[in-house]
């Protein structure tokens, strides 16, 4: 799709609520900034993005997203650093997926310039708003639904994209605990599991809470079919350390392709770190478990960066992970939070300056 | 749960919109009724129904429903006979589904007097919108949805139940013609297929817009694991008759358990009519098509009611289902509908008069 500049119409807000909110004590995604982008799909095409004041939504009882699912988001973060410049991480990274998100569920793309354009309009509007406080940072969340109405199954013919901001702390306070499922699922061969799409996070929630009222604080899924592999978490993709080599489950129609997790291999593959992309059955999990040769296993996804994991579950047995020195969680976390906050060289070029 | 007699606060519209509907050709799903039925969840529990005038919802941008797809639906149809009674059929059967999809979507349950009792009193006060036209009928969609704020992924803490009704005439105009999907899935074992679920409507979207675009209308969905067992269309279950057995898939979780599914096996057994509920192979299809044992194949549902199948695709070969004489789905389709708008005895004590 064409790039071009834009002139992104701006309508301020009369009044800021950023005295109101306490930067030192930001839970995760419930507080949000004076200002967000709204681009209208209609008659067959997106209109211009306009930034306008945060304001509630309006829509028909009819409206689909009501009724059948049809929306996808996407979660990055804006980072400030030192001198008070402000960095993205890899954008058009989400920016691509959420419109691979968007054909399968039969949404239309947005296209690039719209996306990028006005997501740096509204960076630079609340830049106040991204925290300085050490694991924190500014969430971003870009999301198209259906606006379109009717009770017919079948694509609504209007959208909105909104991108909404929310300063926000740490996903995980400390580490994790696990639980492997064998019963319920989280997407299907030839399903949606791929896309960032709202189905796929309602269908968690029930599994989730089954596996929080035992004591965990997550679930990781195993694939549909024989539940004999691991797949990944709710919003993490599952990476496992036996001896030295670092494993993590291929990409697959079932399975979101992080950008975190492309990430750390690439970081793995400079650093020497051997990396295995293959299925990983729950068997040699406990195997290496019970012999010592796991030393670790993390989660690894926007939201939640890099998050060790202590301990997981699997048939009513808990397998405790060791310490481990020179931890490659500790390892990606630094190089990639490096790079985000702008503390070190940027090799990858991954920064991108707003 | 306790059943009770309610007083539901009824605030009437000012002024009707039914003189601006033409009767005689209703399309599906776009015309709306002037009230609705709407309940909130809040601080943990069901506030008591109330009947508002039809109007638009207003949600903060970070309600949960534009995120993460925790939606769930009902489809039921209101009838009227010939003296202006009003008739639902089976509607505890939905109530009683409804449930079981809150479960699944980690959304509370309605109390089933709340859902039944507003319903009734809604129905009372729109009984004019109810079509007397062949064919057509009052689609009722009740629907809750997560409207509680934030961008954590995890179950809200406020959700809408709202019942809206639409003045409908057929879902299908004609025979259907159906393709066999062996590429895209519709759910996963241990996933959400089983519940009427907003997302599991989006996910259809795409391959079903891959089928119109070849000439047909629907999809059969096949297990996601090997894809050689049909399962159920977008919004019908299917059946199939070979020489004079019929036959329809096991539900299961992938499965929706439709209420004309179950009508029609209660009509079955009852007029002596050989049934297997068994997986069936495509390559069974294929060969009872080729060998002339297959005589029919249709869909049922709520919005569909019985659609007889003039065609089913595989591989880009179309099978063609010949003219049955004493024909199945015309015994299914009289049958229920005779029940429905009140024109014959209800042995099956699935009328509800409101
Ligand atoms: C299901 C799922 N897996 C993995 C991830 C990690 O992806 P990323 O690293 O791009 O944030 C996310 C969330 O962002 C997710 O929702
Ligand atoms: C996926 C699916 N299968 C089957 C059906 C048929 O169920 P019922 O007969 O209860 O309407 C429906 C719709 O109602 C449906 O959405």
């Amino acid at each position: 799709m064409e790039t071009k500049t834009m002139n992104i119409k701006v309508e301020k807000a009369k009044t800021s609520k950023i005295g109101q909110v306490d930067f030192n004590n930001l839970a995760f995604g419930n507080v949000f900034t004076d200002h967000m982008v709204v681009c209208n799909y209609k008659n067959g095409s997106w209109e211009v993005p306009e930034i306008v004041p945060y304001h509630p939504i309006t829509l028909d009882p009819s409206a689909k997203i009501f009724h059948y699912g049809q929306s996808i988001f996407e979660g990055m973060k804006a980072y400030k650093d030192g001198n008070d410049d402000i960095w993205l991480f890899r954008p058009m990274d989400n920016c691509k997926r959420l419109n691979i998100s968007a054909k399968r569920m039969a949404i239309p793309e947005i296209p690039e310039d719209y996306f990028m354009e006005s997501l740096k309009a509204l960076l630079k509007l609340e830049k106040d708003w991204i925290p300085q406080t050490p694991g924190s940072s500014l969430y971003i969340r870009p999301f198209i639904f259906a606006s379109g109405n009717g009770f017919h199954a079948s694509p609504a013919d209007e959208y909105m994209f909104i991108i909404a901001f929310a300063p926000s702390g740490a996903y995980f306070s400390g580490k994790v605990k696990v639980l492997i499922e064998e019963k319920y699922s989280r997407s299907a061969n030839g399903g949606v599991g791929f896309a960032k799409a709202g189905g796929n996070y309602a269908g968690q929630f029930y599994p989730t809470q089954l596996a929080v009222d035992k004591g965990y604080n997550q679930v990781i899924w195993t694939d549909d079919n024989t539940h004999e592999y691991i797949e990944e978490a709710g919003a993490m993709n599952i990476f496992v350390r036996i001896n030295d080599t670092l494993l993590t489950a291929p990409t697959s129609d079932r399975i979101l392709d992080g950008i975190t997790r492309r990430s750390i291999l690439k970081i793995a593959e400079s650093e020497g770190i051997p990396v295995e992309e293959r299925k990983i059955a729950v068997s040699e999990l406990i195997k290496a478990a019970k012999d010592g040769s796991l030393k670790e296993m993390f989660g690894a996804g926007t939201a939640a960066v890099i998050s060790p994991i202590s301990t997981f579950g699997f048939r009513d047995v808990d397998y405790d992970l060791p310490e481990t020195p020179n931890s490659y969680a500790a390892l990606f976390k630094k190089c990639i939070t490096d790079i985000q906050y702008n503390r070190a060289e940027d090799n990858f070029g991954w920064r991108l300056k707003v």
